[in-house]
């Protein structure tokens, strides 16, 4: 096992002053971190009867991609918006450094009844967890749970997603 | 096996009159048949002495990463401009329907000599494939092959990529 917190990148007023950006560039870039990281969370994913693994675009595809594959199950993308070719379900939410975004999910990418996990590779404010969340429930699915390789403790995203009703809940590393 | 011709959706007039858009959603979300054609990819890989996968934003995220996971190696995203933290490489390339786009790399993130297998979903004029190549060449990579899910027969990528030097190329399927 490898400590994964030596595989962050840490950029110092990124993107905006007195901002320390955690960039997950170098553990996806590294064969045994990577597999590491992702392994723990099929581990964690194991006894939640997890029917698909949903990702917000672009990161969470990276984290939850590979999840789905190893755990045999499909992959559900959350698009930013106008991106989909076909009919898909939105939310919006509000950025964490100004703004609001558009969140899209296809119609017939979730059945009623399903169990979608839900990824990302970071947890901050928790706005684009919910927005997929959303889209999720509004579908019929039902949020298996929530696991990100890093959660920034002090924006409070965990408080934010339970608000929202508790889910079995995994970070990998927290800051 | 399952066919995976029967995974593919095809969007009539989309994004522009005229065109069909062939998409991957179904695959991707279908445990057996994502799995069936990333092993197919993984496959072709395995005597190609491959050291990373790069995967342009965002579909080839979700063919790469899991791609990357499943041989052992990292995975290096190329990114759209504008969205990686640290010091990064570009390119630019024409759009398939207009305008330019800017794709980049971090500087760190392909070591001079290692093996980078280029992935996307889709084969269309090859534009963004010979910006990413050319980003792997910069930094000192050497391009051990391209994979696709689809290649689209008409607009002529494969020649286009091969016109920047022979390599090992797949496609699963081809419209």
């Amino acid at each position: 096992m490898v400590d994964l917190h030596n595989y962050i990148a840490t950029v110092k007023n990124y993107p905006e002053p007195g901002i320390s950006f955690r960039d997950i560039s170098p553990l996806m870039g590294d064969g045994v971190a990577y597999r590491q990281a992702i392994n723990a969370i099929a581990d964690f994913a194991k006894d939640l009867n997890v029917d698909l693994i949903a990702g917000p675009e672009s990161r969470g595809f990276i984290v939850g991609s590979p999840l789905a594959y190893t755990m045999g199950i499909g992959f559900v993308p959350a698009r930013k918006g106008g991106k989909l070719p076909r009919k898909a379900i939105q939310s919006t939410y509000e950025l964490e450094y100004g703004g609001v975004n558009v969140l899209e999910i296809h119609e017939d990418a979730i059945q009623p009844g399903q169990r979608v996990l839900i990824v990302d590779d970071l947890l901050a404010t928790g706005g684009t967890i919910n927005a997929t969340r959303e889209i999720i429930e509004k579908l019929g699915g039902i949020v298996a749970g929530v696991a990100f390789i890093i959660e920034l403790n002090d924006l409070n995203g965990r408080d934010k997603i339970m608000s929202s009703g508790e889910v079995p809940f995994l970070s990998l590393m927290t800051y």
